[in-house]
C-alpha cells in the first residue's frame, strides 16, 4: 500500500522557478574563465569638443558595436600630435561622454613624447595632455590622456558568480608561453556591463594574449 | 688551572677560509631583489654575416659593454626590412656568436609583418626569417628571429643564493601601479653571468618597469 504524497504547490513552484533560474544564469554567472578584449589607442569626447572637431551640431556614426552594450567604435578618427610625433586616424569611441579622454599605450606615449599616468577610465584629474585635429578644427586637450588601468567588465549576476562586487582589485591568471599573473586588476559591473577583460596592446603582447582568448580570475 | 687548548692549524685556517668566502660572498649571494635590465630589439651576428654586411674582415666595435661580462653594444646597426615595413639603426651586440640570431618585440613584429615565435636565445629552428641591410650588403635570413622569452641571468654563487639553477623556471614578482608575476622566467646561469633580469619593452611597458627597477624572484 503506497501513501499518497502531499506537496505544497506553492513551494514546488517556488523551488522549480529557484533551480530555473540557478540553470539559465549558470552559464554567465559561473563562466570560470574571462575572454580577453583588446583596446587599442582610442578617445571618447564630450559633445562640446566633438562639435569644435567635426563641426557644429556634428553626430557620432557607427562603424561596429563593442563587447560593452551601447559602445561603438565610430567612423569617425582624429590624429593625436604630442612633442615628439603624430598617431594618425585614431578611433573615437561612442556614445560621447561628458568629459573628453584619450587612452593609449605607453609604446605610444613614447612615439607621442608624453608620459600619461595608468588610470582608472574617468580618472582624467592632472593627467596628460595632446593636441587633437579633426576634420573641421582642433584642441589643445589640457588634461584627460591616461594609460588605461586594467579592468574586467561584468554584470550583476556574473560579479555574484565570482564572488566580487564593482571596485574589488582581483587577479588575472594567463596560461601559456608567456604565463602570468596580472595583479591590480579592477572589477567593473554594473547591468550594462559584459563579461570581459579590458587589456592594452602592450599587455597583450607581453602576455601573448588575442581578442577572445580565455583569462581566470583569480580572488585576493 | 686552566687546561691548555689544543688547535689543529689546518682545520683552523680552513674554517676561516669557509667563513670568508661566505661573507664575502654574501651579498652577492643573497641580493634578494634583481635589476631589470630591459633588451630593445638588437642583433647578434656570426662572423660571415658581419662579413657579408659590413666587409671583409669586418669586425664590430665597442660603443658600450653591457650587465653581461664582455657583451657589448657595437657601434655598428643595419636596417630590418620584413613584408609590411623596415626598422632603422637595429643595434648590433657583440661579439660575434656561431649563428646570426635577431630580437625583437610582438610590437616590433607588427610593423615588420612577420610572426616569429617567443623562445630563448639560441633556440632558433624554424623561427622566423628576414632581410638584413648593412653598409656593404644585405643577408635574407631563412631563421633566427626570436621573441626572447624573459630570463634571469646569475652567476652560480647568485644561483646557489637563491636556490635555483640554471635551466631552472621560477616566477618574478613586480610591485606597483602595474604589478604583476611574471611566470617562466628561465634561469641561465654559468661563471660569465651577472645578476639581470631581461624582458623586452612590451613586457617592461605591461609592467611599468624600467631600467634598474628592482624586482623580486619567487621559486615554483
Amino acid at each position: 500500500m503506497r501513501q499518497k504524497k502531499v506537496y505544497d504547490e506553492k513551494l514546488v513552484r517556488s523551488i522549480v522557478k529557484e533551480v530555473l533560474d540557478k540553470l539559465s544564469v549558470a552559464p554567465k554567472a559561473f563562466p570560470g574563465k574571462i575572454p580577453v578584449g583588446l583596446s587599442n589607442r582610442h578617445l571618447h569626447l564630450s559633445q562640446r569638443d566633438l562639435e569644435i572637431l567635426f563641426g557644429k551640431e556634428a553626430k557620432l556614426t557607427n562603424l561596429r558595436n563593442l563587447s560593452q552594450p551601447g559602445q561603438f567604435a565610430a567612423n569617425e578618427t582624429v590624429t593625436l600630435v604630442g612633442p615628439k610625433g603624430r598617431m594618425e586616424r585614431v578611433r573615437i569611441l561612442g556614445p560621447v561622454r561628458k568629459e573628453t579622454q584619450v587612452e593609449i599605450s605607453r609604446t605610444d606615449s613614447y612615439i607621442l613624447g608624453i608620459k600619461p599616468p595608468v588610470r582608472i577610465s574617468g580618472d582624467i584629474k592632472d593627467s596628460g595632455g595632446i593636441k587633437i585635429i579633426g576634420h573641421k578644427g582642433e584642441i589643445d586637450l589640457r588634461e584627460g590622456v591616461i594609460i588605461a588601468q586594467r579592468h574586467i567588465h561584468m554584470s550583476p549576476d556574473e560579479a555574484r558568480g565570482f564572488g566580487v562586487k564593482d571596485g574589488d582589485s582581483v587577479k588575472v591568471k594567463v596560461s601559456g608561453k608567456r604565463a602570468l599573473i596580472f595583479d591590480n586588476v579592477m572589477i567593473r559591473s554594473g547591468p550594462t556591463h559584459r563579461l570581459d577583460f579590458h587589456i592594452d596592446i602592450d599587455e597583450a603582447n607581453a602576455a601573448e594574449l588575442s581578442q577572445g582568448d580565455l583569462v581566470e580570475l583569480i580572488k585576493e
